[in-house]
């Protein structure tokens, strides 16, 4: 192991990981989406750590949220100043342990981080897809997740794991395939968009959409809507933090001045955190996927979608075991979503455990290093593998 | 009285009124502004209602929010759909009773409705001033309606009663001229805000900055940053409204539909209510008032700039009775911030009052029809005036 993983302060690295690409549903043989539309071909780009076992039943998924992407840990390259977006929970030794796991993460359709989505190739114009990319929900996404998991020779996923927009994925696939999953972990997450949290996305997408670069999604070759897609973040970020979180981190405190600059200027500290989060976004996603992803999430419906309405009904096709985690400052995925979640699949005889995290940090606190949730995760992962291989596997 | 007053279902209306305007400071009597910076003239659009009484003692200015205007009852004419925009409150027999009171309202200096600001014509150059007019503060906001009251012959004030950033000129005003007020109504306000709320401010004015025909601010006899501004104020609204007052009010409802449309419409009646305020909200307001004004509101720091720092100190100054009301659903100006402001009032020795109102629509609930806040102001302005005329004009 080379210095710079030695060094990790998260603890010890997966190391160097590479990312891979499937490529299915070549026309004629596309995917039917939810919308009626078809798509081909379909492209997931993924990656796995640790080693999958001779039984194939320690296979782990990772869905990843809003601008994620497959790099859930590890380094492309020793050089590389930052590891995978949850390599502090995903590693040897670590919450999600890849000595005892074979973890798999894929950047879901519709994305910008090497899957099918807005900015790919449509293969009927030879040009980026732009708006004529089919608008996809969380179980397109699901379904593609599911021919890369086929593909892989995986027939039962140990768990599926995921945060906010990641979890709602969690939550489809122990409806969509019961058979496939033992178990699902939904972290800050709903089964269905609040109006409060649609009101967010659907301002966010405005902002991009009233940026004339848009040119209604056919920006690309050219300048793309970055002030409408900077905005759009700024927006989200202010809800992923809680408002604990703002005032302990930035209260009122002036950006590097002593006074107003009796200007439009960023003269608070949160003002320029918000200004450097919104631009730095700008150089790692496309708009038209923040379109996309955000339009999933609002569209998506478990209860409404395989429930006729009702929750308890949805659920009672699963047959995973769940654990359920809320974040006691999130305000976008309050605990209450996550309370009435329990209390749907508890009616349903699911074996469920629930966990309530206090956390100052927001809505983003399911991605802060945590003990506590890296703690839970451990346990719980040992005793459905421990279920799953009939006790002749235990931890 | 006319038939569209008798029938109309606030109440009794003053009826027909008046846009008034008073102008001072012309060159070379300029203001000095709090930035350092010199304006003039001014002109301040104000209305008034019901009478002074020969004592003057029965004077009651209320300030308004952020995009509201002088209007604050009755109708310019008879044709006139829409009341002005505390009908419900004031007029004969309201909670601000214009039979007793002699009620003042003006535009806030900065704005867009008859007061100068960004869009008024600058004298040095005989154009709009655009970014040129000067970054304004509540302090001078305040400055300049004294100047009014003092040209109307109002030496001490009864009661200066306003909600949000009409809210901050209240508090202002009791610490900036203690001997004119006799007290202060502070709605659904703070005496400076919070991270949380400058960031929201900061990217509803970063939309506005983002769209092209901004132009610096120069936009004036062109099209304007319409679609900037639009998303703006859809931020804005979310933040007026709690996450239970859009759950009832929209849910997850569709509009004017029954399924998704798998499109980038607005699928949802939130995502439409939105869309709606904020194109509605182009029409009335401009957009470079919007900067200066929430540049106010963030700026507002009353310990900061009366106290040093402290509350206590800052407090310590006025002489004014208190009335502080917040509203449970609040989460702009959340209920905690007036039990601060009501601690330091009280440590300062003076007489204040304190109401929490249960109230489900958030900021917004300020606004709208309320017996318990009407009833608190009548009884509370009628204790003022009782005490301020020493007994001998008890209502």
């Amino acid at each position: 192991m080379s210095e710079y993983i030695e060094h990790d302060k998260n603890g010890v690295s997966v190391g160097v990981v590479e990312k891979k690409f499937f490529t299915f549903a070549k026309p004629p043989d596309e995917i039917c989406l939810e919308s009626g539309a078809k798509l081909g071909p379909v492209t997931l780009a993924y990656e796995t750590y640790g080693t999958l076992n001779e039984d194939k039943n320690n296979a782990i998924l990772i869905c990843h949220a809003l601008s994620g992407d497959s790099h859930v840990a590890g380094y492309y390259a020793p050089s590389d100043p930052k590891p995978g977006w949850w390599d502090i929970m995903v590693g040897p030794g670590k919450g999600i342990d890849t000595d005892r796991y074979f973890v798999v993460c894929s950047n879901i359709l519709g994305s910008c981080k090497g899957s099918t989505g807005p900015c790919s190739i449509n293969p009927k114009t030879n040009r980026p897809y732009g708006l004529d990319f089919p608008v996809i929900t969380i179980g397109d996404m699901v379904k593609a997740q599911k021919r890369l998991i086929d593909h892989l020779g995986i027939k039962k996923i140990l768990s599926i794991i995921g945060g906010s927009i990641g979890g709602m994925q969690a939550l489809e696939w122990s409806v969509r395939y019961p058979e496939a999953v033992a178990s699902t972990v939904a972290l800050a997450t709903a089964t269905r968009h609040s109006a409060l949290a649609i009101a967010f996305n659907e301002v966010a997408r405005q902002a991009i959409m009233a940026d004339p670069s848009w040119k209604g999604g056919n920006y690309y070759g050219g300048p793309g809507p970055d002030t409408g897609l900077t905005v759009a973040r700024m927006i989200g970020h202010i809800t992923y933090l809680s408002e604990e979180a703002m005032r302990e981190k930035f209260g009122r405190r002036l950006q590097g001045r002593e006074k107003f600059s009796f200007r439009f200027d960023a003269d608070f500290q949160v003002e320029s955190y918000l200004r450097h989060q919104g631009s730095k976004f700008v150089e790692r996603f496309d708009a038209n996927s923040f379109l996309y992803v955000t339009k999933a999430a609002d569209y998506y419906d478990l209860p409404g979608q395989h429930g006729s309405g009702s929750l308890v009904h949805a659920f009672a096709k699963a047959r995973a075991k769940f654990l359920v985690v809320s974040f006691t400052s999130d305000w976008l995925y309050p605990t209450r979503h996550s309370r009435t979640m329990v209390q749907a699949l508890k009616k349903c005889g699911r074996d469920v455990s629930f966990c309530e995290i206090e956390a100052k940090w927001g809505h983003d606190a399911f991605l802060l290093p945590n003990d506590r949730l890296a703690g839970l995760l451990r346990g719980f992962l040992a005793r459905v593998f421990f279920d799953e291989s009939n006790g002749k596997n235990a931890f």
